[in-house]
């Protein structure tokens, strides 16, 4: 197949292909990039367009969507039969616009999201998220399960992106709690080594064993049945952890909004209700 | 022993105590409350002077420190000579504002954080962080490993609320991860039973596969080796999970101030290095 793109997590996805045994064109806009990927066996295209002409698989990882347009939309007609994946980072709506451009030109479009770092491809770490063609998808899933696991979410393309930008907000939420929590005890002189083998068990259970219970509330919206720790009585006990954090000399910013989310729900009259009422609000 | 205070926690302490096999005397500031303990054995006392001249340990489990201090202050003179475990949620500051009081008063004080709900108690689930007076603590371990497993923090009676509010920040900011995260994948009806069993592992894996690598930056102060997604390329990267979540009808209020926290970083001239050094910039 062809990629586009050697930065970091392009040059790995390359590695992965070759390491399969796939023969793999390779461009990238600035040249010199290539000559790891090379002495491994990849062959370099001068264009775009030759690139583009090598394979019927066409993997994309450039910076960002206004460089992915700035590539492709020259090359139309080359892409005309060819399936392009792209798995450049961006948001469901660049996807879906992406998607409505190939339609128009004849070209296969399967958008992803990789969720892994550049040194986790094609190990058993990583995964894929796709969407979009499926036939296309289906058609190259096996090399395609060479980067990790390949996981199909449906024929909307905006939907790789949506799981990936999703999952990576759930992510940030836990460096969050994290780095505020770190912070915290740091304050005291407690070392993070110390600290971590209580925080992250704690963190990992918190969501382990709240999960079940918060996805049963959301799909039924029933916020109300067995109700231990009610929102009432977690908005009021919240600000012990503001208050902390300001007498410790520790930003309150990043719990800030989660004070906020609670105190809204509770005016809105959610009070006695289980916390996770709040996603509902998060709806503009 | 004697407990003050039943509320939902409070009597899951009593109830704890009491499946233990200890005596275990209850006072309550509104009456009426004890009904269910006293049917399983504990003694109500009328007054808190009764209750705390009753036994030489006194744990409290108020609802806030105002109430602590309302209750305890008149009895100054019996708690001469006892030790009390405070329980009641509270900062810090406030445990060392008691410690201070006890201290003045002839009272063995030692603070406590309960991490768990009031049906964890007694399992092993719980963990309950204590700091103050060692000696006292020591002599009432094993009483208290009845209400889940006893973490002694260090004489400086602050530590165990510091911990604790450390704790569910971390625990917050992985409910603030799946919340957003759950709103976002919400608005193109996906389940929440769909999509927990992708984004509960997931963020299990990314505090578990992140913990010691962030544990020894902070503690080196070394955050430019080998990184791999430098804190420039998450920021920049960001606004697409704010934008997405626009797209999609969702406010980013959870999300606004990660990015915040970045970009002030980056201005700082921190983009080469790993995402982690933003802890530092969380201090005043």
């Amino acid at each position: 197949m062809t990629v586009l793109g050697l930065g970091a997590m392009g040059t790995a996805l390359v590695e992965a292909f070759l390491a399969g045994g796939h023969a793999t064109t390779v461009w990238n806009r600035t040249p010199g990039k290539a000559d790891g990927v090379v002495a491994r066996g990849a062959v370099v295209a001068e264009t775009v367009a030759e690139a583009v002409a090598a394979s019927p698989l066409v993997v994309v990882c450039l910076w960002d969507d206004a460089v992915v347009r700035d590539v492709l939309h020259p090359v139309a007609d080359a892409l005309a039969g060819r399936v392009v994946v792209n798995l450049t980072n961006g948001t469901p709506a660049q996807a879906r616009e992406m998607a409505a451009w190939a339609a128009e030109h004849g070209v296969e479009y399967v958008d992803g999201g990789i969720m892994a770092i550049p040194p986790g491809i094609g190990t058993e770490h990583a995964f894929v998220l796709y969407s979009g063609a499926e036939a296309a998808f289906e058609a190259h899933r096996e090399v395609l399960e060479r980067l990790g696991a390949a996981k199909y979410l449906g024929a909307d393309a905006g939907l790789a992106a949506l799981f990936d930008l999703a999952l990576l907000s759930g992510m940030y939420g836990t460096f969050a709690g994290l780095w505020h929590s770190l912070a915290m005890v740091r304050t005291e002189n407690v070392s993070a080594a110390e600290f971590v083998p209580m925080l992250g068990p704690w963190m990992q259970a918190m969501i382990g064993g709240n999960l079940d219970r918060l996805a049963h509330q959301l799909d039924t919206g029933d916020y109300g049945h067995e109700v231990v720790s009610n929102l009432a009585m977690q908005a009021a006990a919240f600000p012990n952890i503001v208050q902390a954090s300001l007498d410790q000399g520790i930003r309150p910013d990043l719990m800030a909004p989660i004070q906020r989310l609670m105190d809204q729900a509770v005016a809105a009259g959610h009070g006695a209700e289980d916390v996770a009422v709040v996603v509902d609000l998060l709806k503009n």
